[in-house]
């Protein structure tokens, strides 16, 4: 199943199915023209992870870590499929990063990987815009990782069923394949990241876990258009505005 | 004022008024043994700022940095007045950090610091606890300041008005002076922190900047009895249990 949230014309937000050219909520059925997609969930935090690909940490000139590499993205980095983001102006480098993200469907604390699927909603494509300029200066990437519109996420929370282990996920940039890999080449698993980041905190239903890119970052110009897609879950677009 | 938000007999979460002994909400007046105090807002995210005087910055062997050094505490973090708060088990270092925090009150972007003291609702105390041993091996501090319980926060929002320039912000541990500093203190002032968070991120109403903590930090026991009071707010109490 496809779940989407959606705002109808009369501007109440739904909690609705995706069936590609149109959404339906109860008896209701919209034209996918007519409503405005918003981020399939609504996190109280997005966890990310950094560096869990092999050649994305070459590319940044990192080594592989030890333990997953936490970062945090606030809910003010949300944004949704369709949108247009206006992102930081007079950065010289504001890159993508293709990631499938997992959304949480019920509170965990302590949750040992075995049992950590349980706790998944879904899944879900999420764009982890990273200001490089801002990063490589500071010891907690704030500026460079949550500033507002970072985490285009969407257009659907796809349950596990629907998403194959060896999933792929592929960023386009106008067009133009720019990154591509699979669910695979993970370094930590999605069930490790679970156990890991439960040891430490509350994830609460909605929360999102950002699972990390592959190489082929680069950076964005004003007017890109993006689209990402992840097998089983199909694809976010957004539009890019650097003013 | 002294507002305060806690759980009244029946269950339900109330916007009152702080009178010391006793809280009132609407035309009911509850002794303040028969409610449970809240933290005094509902906030997306807290934004710390750390290295922001420069005797503490000293006792850490930091640099004190050209522009605030910013991270997050995301909600899983918050705790109460009164509350026994549960720390993670196994880690040589779990500091106190006695902060003065800032309660936004209207959504705030791209704010001068002439204007910020506009978009503020009031202050409270926030303990900023800090898990050294992951802190000091990790790029983002996510385990390190943002495990469950890091941020016990209150009693109250203080109004500005009720808070002095020079306010006095006071930690003690099961009775004994450990930190002491002023407002005026502060590297980086509260108008200046917002104008640069507002640069990259919204702030939403009951979003919380916490100013960052004087020296004295130190190492907290299981069975530690926390009191921070600031001049104009009052004393925020919680016991902490680490198992």
């Amino acid at each position: 199943m496809h779940r989407v949230r959606f705002q109808d014309p009369a501007g109440s937000t739904r909690d609705g199915t995706w069936h590609g050219d149109h959404v339906t909520f109860g008896d209701q059925t919209y034209d996918i023209n007519t409503v405005s997609i918003l981020p399939p969930s609504n996190p109280t935090k997005i966890v990310c992870v950094g560096l869990n690909y092999a050649d994305h940490a070459k590319e940044r000139n990192k080594d592989i870590p030890d333990r997953p590499l936490l970062f945090l993205k606030p809910p003010n980095t949300l944004a949704g499929h369709g949108d247009t983001v206006t992102l930081p102006a007079n950065k010289d480098r504001i890159d993508h990063e293709a990631e499938l993200a997992v959304i949480i469907g019920t509170q965990a604390r302590n949750v040992s990987a075995d049992d950590a699927m349980e706790y998944v909603a879904g899944f879900t494509c999420l764009n982890d815009l990273s200001n490089r300029d801002d990063q490589d200066r500071e010891q907690n990437w704030v500026r460079g990782k949550g500033f507002d519109n970072a985490a285009p996420m969407g257009p659907v929370l796809a349950t596990p069923d629907e998403v194959p282990d060896d999933a792929t996920v592929e960023l386009r940039v106008n067009g133009e394949i720019r990154q591509s890999s699979t669910r695979t080449e993970l370094i930590f698993s999605i069930p490790e990241l679970i156990e890991e980041i439960t040891t430490y905190m509350t994830l609460e239903p909605g929360d999102v876990i950002s699972t990390g890119t592959t190489s082929g970052v680069a950076a964005l110009v004003d007017g890109d258009h993006i689209d990402i897609t992840i097998e089983g879950i199909g694809t976010l677009t957004h539009d890019v505005r650097i003013p």
